[in-house]
């Protein structure tokens, strides 16, 4: 029993160093700060250092100002075991793994399918929706008693990594959890408005033009968007994270299997950002892997160098592949 | 209590005719199925009879062949008590309300706050999600046990009213209720995708088309979209409901505390659909029921006479209204 073991590693240190992966969202976020919540619950120590910065729109999490950037002056950070979460490979924590140059104990505590149990000790369940809902059944099996901080930070990763329980990976199990959690009183609609309510009208009008240039190939099968770093820079866009809205859109399309968006990465000349969602027919997870980058069979990403068109071309080629195997 | 009175009817009656509200969506008859299967496992006899005819994406309910219209031949129909759903008004079920001209014991089972009392039993209750979670409830009152068929309508209707768990009508209850739903073997993404996922690609083009002329006035505090006869004609419009594309986008701008589409009905000169949407602040239901509609405090519509632009501006100065007041 992984678990099992994770739990006696939690009992058997006093100060925990916490992580994730780089560019974080909800469940990132949510898992760290929920398990270092419990750490502190138990009487103990727990620091969150992330190599990124805090995303948009998740300043309203309990104990986000407690976290540290690995740029920061972490000369005072002691720990004795290092506990990484949603995290599919270590090298996903960005620079942050190198804090443990003295090999102390990894906790790989994750969800994706593509985790490399990079860990001395791993805890891997693709199972389940989230990172959040691991921490969740953490605090069961440890019988720690949840407060209304934990709730709100496990019920925003829940959220985020579900599509609102939308996604194949929302169980019975994922809305057992939602319906303790909403009883610490938590605000529904403010925690959808705060992470993705909040946004200025020139990036949603952004997101509407992305949309309108929407593009199918392969009999439809295919949806493809495309955010080319001129459009980003047109609208001034600093905040938004454009899968979510994008990926929902080419979802609703009849008889589309994936849907695909490619995002020049700004700053960095020519690289993209490419998110894939699939129905379920294809294993994006796979396709993601065969170009550098991971995540769930229904839900990847990669980061290829390139220009715009020639990494389109790259990454259709790989899915015409995929979908000529299912036909 | 109102709900012991609806048992009490229950039981002593034997054939029911069940009908919901004009412009069905999800809740409407994911209730009617889910009531008349409950009537069906006392061993009673139920018939739905709806003025319009199945809205897109609903096929997959079981037992929607079963519903008849109010246009078909209805001699047969014989019923000692008339059910009505999900519906604020006696009216809003059209001209069904015709058939009940022996003036059997209505039973009015909703969950809007603008609800009328129109029944000879009422039980109103505007704190539970969706008319689907009311007849959860009678479920589990009058001990039926539930069954996949009516566990996938009840999902369905309790999705589609929440927005995806999304809005402030989302409780615990709302997900215990889904907990023990999923139970049964509910596909979660089958059931988003054909209610939402099966469009035409260019039917969401219009909704990038829509979206992309997004407008917002009050200095951001109303945004609002237009679909004109003309756009609906252009990109061949059949199917789709632009409502929930739109407000769920107009909702995620900062600072919007209303959203508003106005949609010319096709088929007929002059008439406007308004649909409103609020964060809270704003009581849409009052701004609705000032010109002949109605809903919930948070979403509402009514349908006006007259043209696009006058009807705009109608409706604009209500808001405005309403706006002053609170500021």
């Amino acid at each position: 029993m992984s678990l099992k073991k994770i739990v006696a590693q939690i009992k058997n240190h006093d100060n925990f160093l916490v992580s994730s992966h780089v560019n974080m969202e909800g469940d990132a976020l949510g898992s760290e700060l929920a398990f270092s919540r419990l750490i502190k619950l138990l009487g103990k120590n727990a620091v969150i250092v992330n190599e990124d910065k805090l995303p948009y729109g998740y300043g309203f999490l309990p104990g986000v100002n407690t976290i540290k950037k690995y740029k920061d002056n972490l000369k005072g950070v002691k720990f004795d075991c290092f506990v990484v979460l949603d995290c599919s490979d270590i090298k996903r924590t960005g620079e942050v793994y190198r804090m443990n140059n003295e090999g102390k104990p990894v906790l790989n505590i994750d969800h994706h399918i593509s985790n490399t149990k990079f860990g001395t000790f791993n805890w891997i369940d693709p199972y389940v929706s989230s990172a959040c809902e691991m921490v969740y059944q953490l605090y069961k099996k440890m019988r720690v008693k949840l407060d209304k901080e934990a709730a709100l930070c496990l019920y925003a990763g829940i959220v985020t990594d579900t599509g609102s329980f939308r996604y194949s990976n929302t169980t019975s199990t994922t809305h057992e959890a939602a319906a303790e959690l909403l009883n610490f009183g938590i605000d529904v609609v403010g925690v959808y408005k705060n992470i993705y309510g909040n946004l200025p009208f020139n990036e949603l009008q952004l997101v509407a033009h992305v949309l309108g240039e929407m593009k199918r190939r392969n009999n439809g099968r295919v949806i493809w968007f495309e955010a080319p770093a001129s459009l980003l820079k047109k609208y001034k866009a600093r905040y938004i994270d454009l899968t979510d809205h994008v990926m929902n859109f080419g979802r609703a399309i009849e008889g589309a299997e994936v849907v695909v968006l490619f995002k020049e990465n700004l700053g960095v000349k020519n690289e993209v950002r490419v998110n894939f969602r699939s129905q379920g027919s294809i294993d994006v997870n796979a396709i993601a892997q065969s170009l550098g980058g991971g995540g769930h069979r229904t839900a990847s990403g990669c980061t290829i160098h390139g220009k715009l068109s020639d990494v389109r071309r790259q990454v259709m080629k790989q899915i015409d592949k995929a979908l000529e195997k299912l036909s």
